[in-house]
């Protein structure tokens, strides 16, 4: 190879673009392929959502302070939020591992308790997978497959412009839990005798380490005959993903900083920390809540639910992405979004 | 924890048992779970059949002697080839890839150009996947999604007693080519000087490097008419194989060692290392043939063809799992195949 062009200069999502920009579609039962939270097939009468995850030991997650329980879990649930994101119900998931030998049969046991304590939860059957050994570390990888009636899938290309911008729950939380438990670390091995005191932060570190899917929305939305007209996941921060969002809908948005919803617990962790709350929702990964844009005259259906937030709307393309602050100023809102490959 | 057990004292097929042992599938479509080839799904008219595999550089390929090309294809191929196995066609996959910094996009485009070479090959499409960072290595996840009209798909426990196994193509090839690049590998490393002449080895290093799924087998056998009672793909070695579909079939079986079938060049590769060719195709792994049985009745449909051979039948249990030697000494077939904890 005569040139070398870094994989860090296009940054995760401009690699998958430029590995992915010439893919030509052989089969007409694939709806949705590459880009979207996860892909959609047709099956005769039902559509099937695929999505998949690679987890990796140093990269994803720190044994340090995860459980192993934990690490099973949530690597259930990071799959599924993304065919929940898609308007389907998870059925099945594959999950295959890679462990080297500083695991034992008990350690992988406990990780095993936590993917099916998550299968139980949202009833998804484990029906294969692939085990192995690696050189180094603990790597998962899950692919999740659901399935919805037909045209009922959401995209991310779906908003029209006055379309209300929603997100259920509240964010930032999970990465303080992973600002604290980081710390912890630190301190831990500079002297192993000090104890942490998590008590008072367990709510972002219970955001971080054991997360949920947000099925109980897509219950809620679907109880008030709502149908979003764009969804995905916030695992990257909110920021990245309403740039997706706005990018995919070929639209702008004006966000009020206000509006974003960001739990009293999450503020308190933020402040001790010296960030500011809306950055950490802003910019903090992993919260896995709902990001999604319904038509105005679907308002009055979720405006009493304390679990959704209108956050803002979809404006036209030319008037770029704006959130306004407290203060009432407007910035352009930019990705800083966790980049893999930095 | 307490105890200890080390996973090595499973193996990889004990390992999978144990881990999945008390799964309790919540979903009346799941028709097949773990343990076969590749599950299957129902969906309303047409089965889906769902299929993972993981490769870990160090573990399952070497890049002193794989080229990326050859490594993309032979990811989608190894994976398509357990939905063959099903006797389901291939439809559509994920591939989630993770890469440390020293890997080029130049060197990702390679491994990408091998993948979609396989897809357009085996009409197969790129539906989504993963992209991340590692801290070690390349790491790769494909899962694969086929169909099979209800009730077709071909499962490793249907054997019946009398019935003949067969195996597609020849035999041991991909071991030998293995055992040849690693020589080769450990000669470089030992005098950079010294270039190796692969040109007689062409055909085992091609059967290792660039394998194939045998979708003609499955086109002649539809052709023919002839459903398989059990089957599954060759990829850890001939013995593992058949004491699998004996185990699941509950059958023992009697083979002949001079109707396995193996190719000229891989009794001349085995000679130079002083192998015996029979030992790598009961033992070496990677040859992607499928194993397979058929009720005597269907001989007369398939007797003609090259690339299928006739090389025992199945027998009641308490006969035992027997080959029968070119000498007429019969032993027991015993699994040395590929174990990954070892």
């Amino acid at each position: 190879m005569e040139h070398r062009t870094e994989i860090s200069s296009l940054g995760e999502f401009g690699l998958i673009e430029h590995l992915t920009k010439n893919i030509e579609l052989q089969n007409s039962s694939t709806i949705v392929g590459v880009g979207d939270d996860a892909a959609v097939i047709d099956h005769f009468g039902k559509q099937t959502v695929i999505t998949t995850d690679l987890l990796i030991e140093g990269v994803h997650f720190d044994l340090a302070y995860t459980p192993l329980k934990h690490l099973g879990y949530k690597s259930v649930i990071v799959n599924i939020s993304d065919v929940y994101a898609m308007n389907a119900t998870p059925t099945h998931i594959t999950l295959s591992i890679a462990i080297s030998n500083r695991f034992s049969l008990e350690a992988l046991d406990e990780f095993y308790e936590g993917v099916y304590a998550a299968c139980a939860k949202y009833e998804v059957d484990l029906i294969g997978g692939d085990t192995s050994s690696s050189q180094k570390g603990f790597i998962v990888s899950v692919t999740a497959i659901g399935e919805v009636a037909p045209g009922k899938f959401v995209k991310r290309n779906g908003a029209k412009k006055g379309d209300l911008v929603c997100c259920s729950g509240d964010l930032g939380a999970a990465y303080l839990g992973l600002i604290f438990l980081e710390r912890e670390k630190k301190i831990f091995l500079e002297n192993p005798k000090i104890k942490p005191d998590l008590e008072g932060e367990k709510y972002v570190i219970g955001r971080l380490l054991k997360p949920e899917a947000r099925k109980d929305i897509l219950d809620l939305l679907s109880d008030a005959e709502v149908l979003p007209t764009s969804m995905m996941d916030i695992s990257d921060g909110l920021s990245s993903e309403i740039l997706h969002l706005c990018k995919q809908s070929q639209l702008g948005c004006v966000l009020f900083e206000e509006k974003i919803p960001v739990a009293e617990e999450t503020r308190l962790a933020a402040f001790k920390f010296e960030l500011d709350p809306t950055a950490c929702a802003l910019s903090g990964g992993e919260d896995y809540e709902l990001l999604f844009t319904i038509s105005q005259k679907d308002y009055e259906q979720i405006r009493h639910s304390e679990q959704i937030s209108v956050i803002g709307y979809m404006e036209d393309p030319e008037k770029g992405k704006k959130i306004i602050t407290k203060g009432g100023n407007t910035f352009d809102i930019t990705a800083q979004g966790w980049n893999a490959f930095r």
